[in-house]
């Protein structure tokens, strides 16, 4: 993998992109051309990761595909593993959460990683 | 998209395999040729929905990209945003899950879809 993907826009009205930006605080964790992962602020479980796109993309056009044909989930998951294995959550269970249409605080595309936890973060689904 | 996956086999002592395959029962909402989407038995929310891939391609497989080269996960939320768009949680809300490494109970791929809910189903992540 290690597509570069296109749509490389901020909006500078939004949180993420000034964290990105390196405009506003953060504990960075990793980062690649296209993701950036830092510690969420207000976390959930022993460990809680959020998965930033480095740009502003919106919820709505991810899940709806604008960005698939550039393979943007299989860039999107492989960060999601690099963090899993780094974590150890690979032996002792991760959660990956995406809320979108309301359930999210932040319309910039961001992924949760949970874990830590005997039990799985937030009760078991 | 529309990519047919590699890896068409099955575990007949896995559960998921069995549902798949007819041999259990199920409430069928969607399927394709990758993916079969069903309700889930035991629901945490008004709407929680199991993505169950067809064959029995395993979590440490799918997380560690074994199927990336073929489009794995794009053709997977491909599916997740049509049922997103179904149930019309594209505008009440949706929840993504996915769990691995012990917070799962089936080691065969699956994904829940969750909504219904005015707020997110197991509490704000």
């Amino acid at each position: 993998m290690g597509t570069i993907l296109n749509n490389q826009v901020y909006d500078n009205s939004c949180l993420f992109c000034k964290i990105v930006q390196g405009n506003e605080p953060k504990v960075l964790v990793m980062e690649n051309e296209n993701f950036m992962v830092i510690e969420n602020k207000f976390p959930i479980s022993p460990i809680h990761l959020l998965v930033l796109d480095k740009y502003h993309r919106e919820k709505k056009d991810v899940i709806s595909g604008k960005y698939s044909q550039e393979g943007y989930f299989e860039e999107l998951f492989s960060i999601i593993y690099q963090i899993v294995v780094k974590y150890g959550l690979d032996k002792s269970g991760y959660k990956i959460v995406n809320n979108g249409a309301g359930y999210n605080h932040f319309e910039h595309e961001h992924f949760h990683i949970l874990g830590g936890s005997e039990i799985e973060p937030g009760g078991s689904t």
